[in-house]
């Protein structure tokens, strides 16, 4: 089942391919916006620099989770800080994303959502109209998503030291025994799909910073994909490989990494992939790639073949999944690389994301 | 057991002590550094907004860290931000403190710790050396502290929105059988301990932010606290009543914490807290209370009288512990409220932390 490419193209990718085996190096001498990105300088970052440091298996395993056992409770934990820049765009501000974002990892790691942390930094000065419609969004994302805030800590810092306010929130999830998820399950064969229309979220921030004009409505994608994962472990069960929410770095650096942790290829149809106009129209205009724009409420999913058609209705009968779409298969060569078969019929590699086009996402 | 007070004593105790019944209200309009001291600011913003907000009885017990249980794991979480200015300081550094801090909380609520997340937010521009240096202090710190970093996030903002690097650290521990730790525990008679020398981490900070010159040398007491929970265990059992670390707000934060929390009150013998002469003559000079300074290292503990003895013993053979010292009792009147006897014969009132004389000091 090995990916035709011409010569040249075997010998390009051999080259990428022998690069891409290595470990990342963290070789900067300054930290830049490129390290928050989600993408290349990300990878050295984590890979080259933290990874090595704390030799933790469960970091290792690079998942949007880290599990334990303890007793008998099989758990996933997962953190992420959220610097979202404005805090409130269309679709949604912080304190959503705060929530949704930590739940969706539990989700992502196959763990339903128990319980979240909740860490604030705020800035002096922040006005207390802000904060509240911030907590309560915080409230209500948790509502929705079935999750209890079991602890808290607030910080305050001087004005200027941050940028009204930043969230840190941490999820514990109790892994489902439907499935179990990684990328090491990934088969030759395998369809790929994506939940839902890709970019929403990245292009909504774009736009709140009034950084283009566009006729077009595009808001945020932020929701908590919990039922989602739930659908998909009912009617795919342990046929269900992998998934990835598709945040940072976009759906392109999620192809990536999973195709490098299995070591195997993915062949990308673009004409299949669901893109909002005004989304296509945004990146183009800012000369990026919509599949490397982030999103918040669209992730990944590697099924097995035979369950790609069940997989695609019971996400197309979710909120936010009408357009989930099979756009990609998984092939054996070259392994570790992501192919993309163009509109035209043409053939590339995506690679992840270079650099930072879109700062301060989430 | 009441404690004899003047009539004039009384009456003001009276009228206090109906404000303090009440659950404090968030009534400012502003964010101030207050909010993050530790003191009454923060007990408004965290009982008057938050609290109310999330509606989750794990949070309103308020202690160190929340309880859940999965399946047969009776966990506790919590959560932490550092943003301690400057990072690296005599005795420590952000990243140490990142994680002795988190595992303090867990212990606090009479839980091993078992594996932590990290989550950074980086200022763009921050050198590399810098970053190093604090993975490898985290990396130490959870060895010393034998626990696992299994997850973990990283964000980068722009330079300037930010004060070098962040840190927030979540913790994941299980409760220890031999004890259910709580302030509703807490009998008039028991006796209340703390575990070292108080005022230490905060002076440090404030030496190096050079602020005043003082002869002596006075290094952060930042350090893994489970050891010295685990020996009091052991000795106490189920009499080992509860504990708190005293951090932001100081060791006076925590007695009235407790004291309201339990409607008992406390009487303090001055004369037998333990403070190194340097740190009492440093909080002279700013014209504060040492039982209002912080500490990293410092622990109440509130144990049954018959077995104060044997804790203070346990707790003299620990590194750190060579001073603990019984400082005060638990009475019935006036509830809610802490006391002090002075060395000179006196007693006042020890209220809570207002204001913020030490901001950005964990």
């Amino acid at each position: 089942m090995a990916t035709p490419v011409t010569d040249r193209e075997t010998r390009i990718l051999g080259i990428i391919e022998k690069t891409r085996a290595k470990r990342p190096k963290f070789r900067d001498e300054r930290i830049t916006m490129s390290h928050g990105a989600g993408g290349k300088a990300t990878a050295a970052l984590i890979e080259g620099l933290l990874l090595p440091a704390f030799a933790s298996p469960a970091l290792d395993r690079l998942g949007d989770a880290g599990e334990l056992t303890v007793g008998t409770a099989e758990l996933a934990m997962t953190t992420d800080s959220f610097v979202v820049r404005p805090i409130v765009f269309p679709g949604g501000s912080i304190g959503e994303l705060a929530v949704n974002g930590t739940v969706n990892d539990l989700a992502m790691a196959g763990a339903r959502p128990l319980a979240l942390t909740l860490s604030l930094i705020l800035e002096e000065g922040l006005g207390a109209d802000v904060l509240k419609a911030e907590i309560a969004a915080i409230a209500r994302a948790a509502e929705v998503a079935g999750v209890k805030i079991i602890a808290g800590d607030t910080k305050v810092v001087e004005r200027g030291h941050c940028d009204q306010m930043y969230i840190c929130t941490t999820g514990l999830g109790r892994r489902d025994p439907r499935a179990t998820l990684s990328p090491a399950s990934l088969r030759p064969g395998d369809a790929i799909l994506v939940s839902g229309p890709i970019g929403e979220h990245g292009t909504a921030i774009m736009l709140a910073r009034g950084e283009f004009e566009l006729g077009a409505e595009i808001v945020s994608d932020t929701r908590c994909l919990w039922p989602h994962v739930d659908a998909l472990l009912d009617v795919c069960g342990p046929e269900l490989r992998c998934l990835r929410d598709a945040t940072r770095g976009g759906v392109a650096s999620v192809l990536n990494e999973l195709a490098r942790a299995s070591g195997v290829a993915m062949l990308v149809r673009e004409a299949a992939v669901p893109v909002h106009p005004a989304v296509a129209g945004a990146a183009e205009i800012l000369g990026i790639d919509p599949m490397h724009v982030a999103n918040e409420g669209v992730f990944v999913a590697v099924v097995q073949q035979e369950k790609a058609e069940a997989a695609l209705a019971a996400l197309r009968a979710m909120e936010g999944g009408e357009q989930a779409a099979h756009i990609a298969d998984v092939r054996t060569e070259p392994p570790g690389m992501v192919l993309v078969e163009t509109a035209f019929g043409g053939r590339r590699v995506m690679d992840q994301l270079v650099g930072d086009p879109l700062p301060r996402i989430c």
